[in-house]
């Protein structure tokens, strides 16, 4: 097994050219993942089953050209085996049908270790995904990934997608204490859900932090910046040379105010973040991924535009190449092909 | 009729406290609202009803004590009267049935002169408020408003609301002539919608982009500010003593990186933007208008620390006092009240 070019590059090595992966790269944009969502029945049975699961975390790998797969997973699977039923439902989105209102819902639910046992579906898709990469010996790498305590925490306060947060936030201003409680007990499962996923063997881990832009500035350090950092000081005790990058999205005002801090090795930049602001702040201290706004896949010649012009801003920086947020399940495959070969073209030393 | 606290502030003269009023003041969390609606039947009725919707604009006054009353209306009666078929749906919000795809959809829509003369009830709406405000003759100013081109936009296309946005961007990345088209049609009718709201009586204007996140930082000076910069330009040029407010929803990234420029008089500054930065970037050029959290009225303690920290924040500044967005509909009117009392108590000199 060679030297993975992605691994290197979230570890700040030089590398013959910038790694490029896609958010939501396992997707509904693949006609190969539908076909395969289509015999799973429906999407959680997709996340429960480790050949079918296995199968579509391959796919970007062999069609698109990354040079990395992500885990195919969600990031609900975590309040799921904590005890709170879900279902995906068409046009709705994920709900739990029983969201936490009170210390004794959240305390009916089951916390670290009996909690993280149950992911057994997702340790095995990684022992699959772990052998035949081994088995191809080529250089990709494999990412495992958890949502971030106060995005888990939001859904299972919420029961379901929000546009207001506003049962999450009127708990966090009226009841500070129930959030911290639920955002504890979700911090201690995905401190071993992670550790976890690193045993069965994935290559770096990242931490979405899909809502961190629901809070306001002056209080993301307290509900949601913490609680990822003491996951970051749990895993990087115990597995050092593990890649940790955090996603945490729509916080330009917090890197601007310095509020960035602790000892990952990849910050993940939104679209929304001007890169050059980025590495400006950041560069220094963290391996920069991103940020092509996800719509560009819509137009090749923007794609190009995009791309060489991050090539030129990150030029003697450290960074990965990625989109600013998931891709689109209508951006045409041969798109997403295109914005590949440009990044490694762009980026070829 | 006396000066009016909340225009001298807009203007940057001295006044005895920093004036307050709350985005969508006029709404749901108020029973004597919901009591209006009921008998207009739905959202739209009331919004084409002068009397009610008179009755409804001057709540807010009577009801929490705000300096300032805003125009009952929405911002879509624009494209409405341009020929689109609109509808509010419960639990799904606006629709537009047939949603602009083509050059041919927007030719058959009505422009400018056309389409700023059927909105006949807005300017009656407002000329019975100007006379009651005048009767009343106290010192409570009348807003006008508009959403921007880009906002607007956003729904002419995509036809609703959308998380992605993906297909007003797929046209701004793919087919930009048509996106700008739409842009330009909007700003004629909006120019002539905001002159006619002056010469009906408001004695202020506030142009909302509520959308202005969804674009990327290097596209919204082209598709977003610029279409607004010309509508100010053109109000500016008629009504140099009427006061202008952007409100442009998310856009801390652009005030980093000085994207913010033009001759109005307030910026309003949302949740997600620190107003120690709005402050350090904008403060000198303008008035400054927002920014507590909306979720914080759920608790009057969490809505007094914010209160004080603002007036802090903005002494010796040119300050007004609002949300960072609209209030919601579950807040008790009691915390609404609190806000507003607690705004003039810190801030008065």
């Amino acid at each position: 097994m060679g030297s993975k070019i992605f691994v290197d590059a979230c570890l700040g090595r030089e590398t013959p050219y910038t790694p490029v992966w896609m958010m939501r790269q396992a997707g509904r944009y693949l006609p190969q993942y539908m076909a395969v969502r289509e015999r799973a029945g429906n999407f959680l049975n997709l996340c429960h089953n480790p050949e079918m699961a296995k199968e579509v975390t391959l796919q970007p790998l062999d069609i698109v050209g990354v040079d990395a797969a992500i885990l195919f997973s969600d990031i609900l699977v975590v309040p799921n085996e904590m005890g709170m039923e879900l279902e995906f439902i068409k046009g709705r989105g994920p709900i739990f049908h029983k969201p936490i209102k009170s210390q004794e819902d959240l305390d009916a639910l089951r916390g670290g270790e009996d909690a993280s046992s149950r992911l057994t579906y997702v340790y095995e898709t990684i022992e699959l995904l772990r052998a035949e990469l081994d088995r191809r010996g080529d250089n990709k790498a494999l990412i495992g990934f958890t949502g971030a305590p106060w995005t888990l925490a939001t859904y299972m306060i919420e029961g379901q997608g929000t546009k207001s947060y506003n049962i999450s936030k009127r708990m966090m201003y009226k009841n500070p204490e129930l959030l911290k409680a639920i955002l504890s007990k979700v911090t201690d499962v995905v401190k071993l859900y992670l550790e976890r996923q690193i045993e069965a063997g994935v290559d770096v881990v990242q931490i979405f932090d899909s809502w961190a832009s629901a809070i306001e500035p002056t209080k993301y350090d307290e509900f949601g910046w913490s609680y990822i950092i003491e996951i970051v000081d749990h895993i990087k005790a115990k597995y050092p040379d593990t890649p940790v990058i955090l996603f945490p999205k729509g916080v330009s005002p917090f890197i601007e105010r310095g509020l960035v801090y602790g000892n990952f090795d990849v910050f993940g930049v939104d679209w929304s973040t001007p890169m050059a602001l980025a590495k400006e702040k950041l560069g220094d201290r963290y391996v920069l991924q991103g940020n092509m706004e996800p719509c560009r896949l819509y137009s090749k010649e923007m794609t190009t535009e995009c791309v060489e012009s991050l090539a030129e801003t990150m030029r003697g920086g450290r960074h990965i190449f990625n989109l600013g947020h998931g891709i689109l399940p209508d951006v045409p495959v041969e798109n997403a092909i295109h914005f590949v070969n440009e990044c490694k073209r762009a980026s070829r030393r």
